[in-house]
């Protein structure tokens, strides 16, 4: 994997500070296993999605990829992140790509159906 | 497991059909596998989550379970969902359990490895 590329995981933010730390355990194995992840936020929260692609593009790094830590797409993954990444794009010489939300990959419907199981069994 | 055990997979809901689709196809391994399963919705969607526990205790089933397919705890599941559920456990003979939402159970943070772990490799 190139070393040029960087993974930014993308929740939503809060003013609530639980709500951030939970996010932060969800991101936590991502981040201690792979040196190109970080966290970013789209709003109320820091660091900030701008923040986090501009140290990126500071970093000389061209390849960015956000993975949406949301369940399904509404408004903000059609409409608010896009065009939060494409002014980004616009002032930056980067490429960066929006990943589907995490809900839509089998492995967290398989991790559910594991999460659901062990309801039962308790 | 108890035959009387009901687990409802709790979604927000939305007018946007695309939305339901995600949390259907989220929900769809743990619907297959486990009877006790059904999905429910918050609001905008059907069907809803009053409509399901009416079900349940028409059915004389008391022990229903609701997992939220959430990745955090927000206004909905601290305030909203708590507030529905002591209403429905006032009028209906039932005992109803509001479990964690999703995203604070470490199989979800291991999934999430998994896919970003992929989305490196591609």
């Amino acid at each position: 994997m190139p070393a040029s590329t960087r993974i930014l995981l993308l929740a939503h933010g809060s003013s609530d500070r639980r709500w951030c730390e939970t996010f932060e355990a969800l991101a936590r194995p991502t981040l201690d296993a792979l040196p190109e992840a970080r966290i970013a936020y789209m709003e109320l929260s820091e660091p900030s999605l701008e923040s986090q692609v501009e140290q990126a593009a500071a970093e000389g790094i061209k390849d960015i990829r956000v993975v949406p830590l949301f369940l399904a797409a509404g408004r903000h993954l059609r409409r608010d992140v896009p065009a939060m990444l494409e002014a980004l794009k616009a002032r930056l010489d980067i490429d960066v790509i929006l990943l589907p939300p995490i809900g839509e990959n089998p492995r967290l419907a398989h991790a559910l159906k594991g999460i659901v199981t062990e309801t039962l069994e308790t």
